[in-house]
C-alpha cells in the first residue's frame, strides 16, 4: 500500500476525526488543506515559502500538466517532485473536473471524454486508462479516479446515468493503474444531491478497497446548506480507516464544517486566486487590501498573524504593490492567505485533541464572519 | 558628510578603480551594479532575496513613487527603507528621465517642467525644489539632481542651452536640499556627445563639491563606441575622491567597459526586464528559456553559476513556467540575471585587484559574446 491512515482520535463534541496519512513523501496531519499548484507551480510561490508556512502536501491539476508541459516531460524529470522541485506529498485530481470545465467542446462516450485543448484547440482524448497513464508519469502520491462530475442542478436521470459510469471508469482505473505500491489510487463518490444516488455510488466504491476516498460533485454552485446535507449522510457510508476528502472546497466555514461532516482532506483555489487581486483572510475576517482606507494604515495586514507577510510589511505597502500591479503584493498576500488557512486547519486540530470543535466553531464564525450563519461566500 | 568614497586601488592594467562607499546604510564595494527596483520592490523579488544575491544598494524611482503612492505617504511609513522593508543602501533618480521619456505632455521652463502623469493624465509640476521635496520625503542615501537628459541625437544648441539649465538646476537643488547630513546629493554631468559642452558641464559641477557625480545622457540610443568615447574624456574630469556613477547601462560588456573607463556604479532594468520574457544572461551568453530546445533540458539554466535558480530547477522546468505564464518563472529568471551581474561586478572588483582587468575583458567577451567586439544589445 502506497499510503496509510491513521484515525488518532474523533472529536467527543462532534465526531470530527484527527488524523494521519503516511505517505512516500512525509506524514501528512489531518484534517489538512492542501494548496493548490495547477501548472506544477503554487501560483507566485516558491517550494521553500510553502514549506516555511507548513504545507505538508499540494495539489496538481493532472488536465494541465497533460496539456502543458505534456507527462512524458515530467516523466523523463524523473516525476513531478522532481520537476517542481517538491519533496513533500502530491495529489493530483483525474484531470476530469477540468475537461468539463475548461474545455469548450467535449463528447462523452462509454470510452472516454473527447474534447479540445483550452489552449491550442486540439483535439484530446482522455479515458479512465489514459488518466491513470498521466499520473503515474507524474508520479504523485495520491491519484483520483476519473470521474464525470455532473453540474448542479442536474436532472436525476442524468446524474444517476453519469454516476454509474464513473463507477465503470473506477474499476478500469483500477485495471490500469501501473505504480499501486508507489501511488494511492482515490475513488470519487458522486451522485449529485441525490441520496439514493450518493449511497449507490459510495456502497459500490467502498466494495473495491481503494485507499480513499473523496466526496466529488460538490461546492458546484449548490447552496452550502445542500452541501453540508449531502456530506451528512455521505460521509458515514465511507470507512473509518480511509481518507476522506471534500473536493474544491476553502472557505473557512466549509473547511470547519466539512471537518465536522468527517473530512480530513480539502483543496481549493480559493486563497490563491482572491490573493491576487488583493483579497486576503484574516483574523478579523475579510479584508480587501486594495480599499482607499489602507493608503496610510502602517499596521500589519493582520496583527494577530505571524507570517512573513505580516511580520514584515504594512497595509499601506501592500495596497501600493497590488495597485501597482507589482507582482511581490502578489506574493505577499498569497503567502498570508495560505498560511491563514493552514493554521485555521491547525487550530481545528487541536480543537478536535481537546473534545471542542463544535465550540471553536461558534467562536470563529462570530469573530471571521461576525454571524454563525454567514451569507458571505468567504 | 552623508557618504564618504574610499578610493583602495587602481589597476595598473587598465586604470579602473576599485572603492567603497560608506553610506548610512551599510558600505558598498564598488564597482557596483544596482537593480532596479522602480516602485518600491525590485519586480518579482522579496528584499531577503536581494540580499541573498548580494545586492548592496538598489536604485528607486522619484517619478514613479512620486505618482504613487505619494512621496507623503512613505513619508509617513518613516522613509522608502521602512516602507519597503529594506535596510541597506537607497539611491533615487530625479524624476527628470522619466519626466521626459514617460510623460505624454511636457513643458519645459527655467522654473522646472509641467507634464500629464501617465497614469492618470492629471497635471503635474516637478522643480528642483520639488524633486528635492520628495527625494528628502524618501530618505534615500544617494539622491541625484534634477537635470535633462537631451535625447539622441539633438542639436548642439539644444544640448547646449540644456546643459546650462541643467547646471543651474544643480544650484537650487543644493539650496532646496533639506537633508545633506543624511543623504548625498550627487550632480549629473550632461553636455550630450559634444566633448567641450562635457568639460563645462563636468567643470562647473566639480566646482559645486558635490558628494559625487553621475554621467547622464548616456545609453540613449547612440552607438556603444560613442558612448565610450565620451566618457574617455568625461570622467577623468571628475574628482577621483567622489563615487562616479553611470546610469542606465546594465550589459556586461557596457558594465565593464564603464568600469575600464573609470566608473563605479551602474544601474538599469535590462536583467529583470529580459527575465520577464524568459532572456537569461549566462556563463555562455544570452539564452532564451522559452526555445523549444530547452523542452526536455533537465540540467541547470547556467551549469557554471550557484545561484538559487540554478541549484534547483532545470531549463525544462523554468521553459514550462514561462511558457505557462507562471510569476515563479519570472521569479527565478529574475533571481538568476541580477545574481549573474552582481557576480560578474565580484569577477571585475577581483580582476582590479588583480592587475589584470583588460585580461578579464577579453576572457569574459570571447566567451559570453563569442567575439571582442559584440554587435548584440546585450
Ligand atoms: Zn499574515
Ligand atoms: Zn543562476
Amino acid at each position: 500500500m502506497a499510503i496509510r491512515y491513521e484515525l488518532i482520535k474523533e472529536c467527543k463534541q462532534s465526531g470530527a476525526r484527527l488524523g494521519r496519512i503516511h505517505t512516500p513523501h512525509g506524514t501528512i496531519d489531518t484534517p489538512i488543506f492542501m494548496p493548490v499548484g495547477t501548472q506544477a507551480t503554487v501560483k507566485t510561490m516558491s517550494p521553500e515559502e510553502l514549506k516555511e508556512m507548513g504545507a505538508q502536501i499540494i495539489l496538481s491539476n493532472t488536465y494541465h500538466l497533460f496539456l502543458r508541459p505534456g507527462h512524458e516531460i515530467v516523466k523523463e524529470a524523473g516525476g513531478l517532485h522532481s520537476f517542481m522541485n517538491w519533496d513533500r506529498a502530491i495529489l493530483t485530481d483525474s484531470g476530469g473536473f477540468q475537461v468539463f470545465s475548461l474545455s469548450q467542446f467535449r463528447n462523452i462516450t462509454e470510452e472516454g471524454v473527447t474534447f479540445r485543448s483550452h489552449l491550442s484547440g486540439e483535439k484530446l482524448f482522455i479515458s479512465p486508462e489514459k488518466a491513470m497513464e498521466i499520473q503515474n508519469a507524474l508520479g504523485s502520491d495520491i491519484m483520483m479516479a476519473f470521474d464525470e462530475c455532473p453540474p448542479y442542478p442536474a436532472e436525476r436521470e442524468y446524474v444517476e446515468e453519469s454516476t454509474e459510469r464513473t463507477y465503470r471508469w473506477a474499476k478500469r482505473c483500477i485495471e490500469a493503474h501501473q505504480r499501486p505500491d508507489e501511488q494511492a489510487l482515490f475513488g470519487i463518490v458522486q451522485g449529485g444531491m441525490y441520496q439514493d444516488l450518493r449511497e449507490r455510488s459510495a456502497k459500490q466504491l467502498v466494495e473495491l478497497d481503494l485507499p480513499g476516498y473523496a466526496v466529488g460533485g460538490l461546492s458546484v454552485g449548490e447552496p452550502k446548506e445542500l452541501m453540508y446535507e449531502v456530506l451528512s449522510y455521505t460521509t458515514p457510508l465511507l470507512p473509518k480507516d480511509k481518507p476522506r476528502y471534500l473536493m474544491g472546497v476553502g472557505s473557512p466555514d466549509a473547511l470547519i464544517h466539512g471537518v465536522i461532516h468527517g473530512i480530513d482532506m480539502f483543496d481549493c483555489v480559493l486563497p490563491t486566486r482572491i490573493a491576487r487581486n488583493g483579497t486576503t483572510m484574516t483574523s478579523q475576517g475579510r479584508l480587501v487590501i486594495r480599499n482607499a482606507k489602507f493608503a496610510r494604515d502602517f499596521t500589519p495586514l493582520d496583527p494577530a498573524c505571524d507570517c512573513y507577510t505580516c511580520r514584515n510589511y504594512t497595509r499601506a505597502y501592500l495596497r501600493h504593490l497590488i495597485k501597482a500591479d507589482e507582482t511581490l503584493g502578489i506574493r505577499l498576500t498569497t503567502y498570508h492567505n495560505l498560511y491563514f488557512l493552514l493554521r485555521l486547519m491547525e487550530k481545528i486540530r487541536q480543537a478536535i485533541r481537546e473534545d471542542r470543535l463544535l465550540d471553536f466553531r461558534d467562536e470563529f464564525m462570530l469573530q471571521y464572519y461576525g454571524s454563525l450563519t454567514p451569507q458571505s461566500a468567504f
